[in-house]
């Protein structure tokens, strides 16, 4: 399971632990401006619990031109209802989710998984490529290709490996009432871009705009810090 | 381009300059057993004139279980003849091709590049799962549903990204004939799993085999050092 310590991949480890899954929780450490989630997503992880959690440290290099990798600022104040429909943002890493899906697959490989879970949802949602329904099933698709245990399996006629997706349907909303519904403790998680150096999050990046419309639209209060 | 300092990727380098593209070359850093193989790569790469040389470093921490990157003995004198067809051998790294293509993509994409190129062989291989025409037909079209460029050119009615394998379908000999009539010089190229620490290659190590085995068959001598 890829465990970013935001309020979606929270929600996706409450699900899959009441399913009763074991869970290899795999998190990244990508540059400085995401410490605070690496120490949000171990917080997380020992609280529920999972089997292994392992912080993989991804080299920069090949990335840039992201606000969130590069010294590019973070849009602010973009209304949460277009995010969506207004394009790729900034905010954007290319090839993201691919390279932790990829990271994962390595993972489950090595762990016998069958089951790699990632809370992308496709609703309420920043207009990343690279969290739509079309490309999970594509990433699936190629995963099952790509490794000895795919191709075991497909000789039985089995799939290997699927790529569980249970919040792709659901807004932020339903996101934030099902994971209060399974007993997150939305305080253990972080989800801005730009939080000050004391953890408050800024409550006006793409990011904290969502989270807010979630919260407001569960009639749920948000208990992390904002500036 | 994906360049390991090989046979196969100097070989895919020289064909793709020789059809006029400027290489943005990546080379990974992924354990100490394979140091020499980045150095061979930097050679390279400065002898063929690349715009960038991009070197990534590993985190090693999901993988695990392969003779390539744990403490396994690489196997020794498996009959070159047969590799292809006895199954995943121990020196597999989990899901390697696909991070590695992952980072590729992720290069692509801020260097507004359309074409990766990957050096995979499916004749004489080396039975991993991941050097497979239909593994990499998969991965291209989840690339184009992974990225900004992608979803641009789908709007368009355009496919962004071509995965291009020149030598997909050539014998070890083939590649050798052909990189020669490129010039190719294989003395700057390394493939062995097992060096010396003098930087000689062991002769005995499934990709030794396959390279003499190519060398022999296309009439050439092999210019690097055994043991």
């Amino acid at each position: 399971m890829l465990l970013s310590g935001g309020l979606d991949s929270t929600t996706c480890l409450a699900v899959a632990v009441r399913e009763g899954f074991a869970v290899h929780a795999l998190s990244f450490r990508y540059g400085q401006r995401h410490a605070h989630e690496v120490d949000a997503a171990r917080r997380i992880a020992a609280r529920w619990g999972v089997a292994r959690h392992v912080v993989v440290d991804i080299d920069l290099r090949v990335f840039g031109g992201s606000a969130l990798t590069a010294d590019i600022a973070v849009p602010k104040d973009r209304p949460a209802a277009s995010l969506a429909t207004d394009g790729v943002p900034i905010t954007y890493v290319p090839a993201r989710n691919t390279i932790f899906l990829s990271y994962a697959l390595a993972l489950a490989e090595v762990s016998d998984a069958r089951d790699v879970f990632i809370g992308v949802n496709a609703y309420d949602y920043s207009g990343y490529p690279d969290c739509r329904p079309e490309y999970v099933r594509a990433f699936e698709r190629m995963a099952n290709l790509a490794t000895r245990a795919g191709v075991e399996a497909a000789a039985r006629g089995e799939t290997a490996l699927r790529i569980r997706t249970p919040l792709l349907d659901l807004t932020k909303a339903d996101i934030v009432r099902l994971g209060l519904s399974l007993g997150v403790d939305y305080a253990d998680t972080t989800s801005c871009y730009d939080p000050t150096p004391d953890g408050a999050a800024c409550g006006h990046c793409d990011a904290c705009q969502l989270r807010l419309k979630g919260f407001a639209e569960a009639g749920a209060t948000d208990p992390i810090r904002y500036a």
